[in-house]
């Protein structure tokens, strides 16, 4: 992400949010007032061509797909449970069958989750290329949602599945958002802060950090690595999907017998001080390097 | 709007719904199940330029505005009052004025209609460009949604505003979306189907008509001019944003009386037929015309 584009993260929270907002802009989605007990999760993501997927390698299909992914990867991040959909197509250069094929992956992927693809709208480009949009909307219950803001001294650092080489292996392509993972832990309340894993492990732990005030100790030769990864993908490679997630300590060793789903590492634990990401000894992670991929 | 593109409006609709749809593809907005009383009503829609807006002489504040209102309108159409909204930016060639312009274009409309921003997205585009896109939320009393579909045969076809002319004269940029006049017909039962006009009186009629299974008789010589408009640019310019409604015959004078807003004309009356636009002795405004401008 340029610097030009940088200020809309900034410029967003310095608007004014009603009443009805319970979460606004800053964590993996906004939480909305439904009703007593439940809150309207909503989070956009764009996609595209030459930026978020390679134009000549990757199928119509394989991009609908990731575009939806990425915006159920925000839903579980937060603990809730995705309903619908709005889909944005604008392209220029592309045939019907591209298109139709793209909103394919889009629809096939939604009705695998449960999500309802409720409207959209189309558009032309004036030159040659491919930006799409979605919308997500899901639920969560008032008491479950987990935000980022909520890690205290002493928790657990945990992450799921394995990290780094993601462009290289396809992962991007054929990740499966943590939905169920990200349920397990908001309804049984093991969650007190938690983010997707989109921009690097580094920079998506340091806004985890930042948010909850508290800085993180990995244990960098825990990190999982993906095949073909080295500890230095792990931590700025980017595009994992993988939820990274605090756990109160003494409730650690439970959540890890509970655990029904694949591969989960405990990678560090939290610290008071300012946020920041250092190994166990305290160096810091983040000084002098590039952290993660900022699209 | 090109072939390739058309084929979304089709595919949407043969996408299957889960139960908590209440109002699917195919209207101004969609419609969700809130709560026993009330309805979620969500759409998208895209502003780029090139296509939508003049990229040189259009200022940013002016696309910022255009944008949230189109979605404005949307709500309106349904009459419905908007909540919440989430914005995407993707642009290249475009410096920090610019996109920070734009974004309080949308801003400040937002806060005038109070609208909350809760999120969005910014991306970088691979060539020079500005493609954005505007979720709107907004509830609506079940008992009240106003759909395309409820014409009945004798209603009486109203427009609000004037029609034609719309780029040139700059209505498209400072147009005021018709949200208290669509607040007021929707609580007050006066519509029985409801379009805003975005792309040409015949072509969103047609729409109105076909969601209806009616035909409207147009009294062409009616049709409210906006300065410089002729007959044909008022059927066909589009961009006029104004609320195209139908109100059952008996309750048309009291309508009329009881209006608080600006200028309200009778344009025409549904009948049974097939869905069409014609004239008032039957001959077809549709057969051998463009109709309006498809983006």
């Amino acid at each position: 992400m340029s610097n030009e584009l940088n200020f809309l993260k900034k410029l967003l929270p310095s608007l004014t949010q009603s009443d009805s907002v319970a979460v606004g802009p800053g964590d993996d989605c906004a939480a909305l007032n439904w009703d007593e007990n439940h809150l309207l999760l909503v989070a956009v993501d764009q996609l595209i061509g030459g930026v978020h997927f390679f134009r000549e390698t990757t199928t119509p299909k394989q991009a609908g797909r990731k575009l939806i992914c990425r915006n159920l990867s925000d839903i579980a991040a937060m603990g809730g449970s995705p309903l619908w959909a709005l889909l944005t197509v604008a392209t220029a250069g592309r045939n019907a069958d591209w298109i139709l094929n793209f909103c394919h992956g889009v629809s096939e992927c939604a009705a695998q989750y449960g999500v309802s693809i409720v409207g959209g709208d189309t558009a032309s480009l004036p030159a040659p290329g491919e930006v799409t949009t979605l919308t997500i909307m899901g639920i969560i219950e008032r008491d479950n949602i987990v935000r980022r803001n909520g890690a205290k001294p002493n928790d657990v650092l945990f992450v799921t599945g394995t990290l780094g080489n993601s462009l290289k292996s396809g992962h991007h392509l054929n990740f499966t958002p943590r939905l169920a993972e990200g349920r397990f832990l908001s309804q049984n309340y093991y969650a007190t802060a938690m983010i997707d894993l989109s921009d690097g492990l580094l920079l998506d732990a340091r806004r985890l950090a930042e948010a909850s005030d508290v800085r993180f100790a990995l244990d960098v030769n825990a990190l999982p690595l993906r095949a073909g990864a080295n500890q230095n993908n792990a931590l700025a490679d980017g595009e994992d999907y993988e939820l990274l997630f605090t756990v109160p300590h003494d409730r650690a060793d439970h959540l890890e017998r509970e655990w029904k789903f694949g591969k989960l590492t405990r990678i560090g634990i939290a610290q008071s001080g300012t946020p920041d990401i250092c190994e166990m000894n305290g160096k810091s992670l983040t000084a002098n390097r590039k952290c993660g991929y900022e699209h």
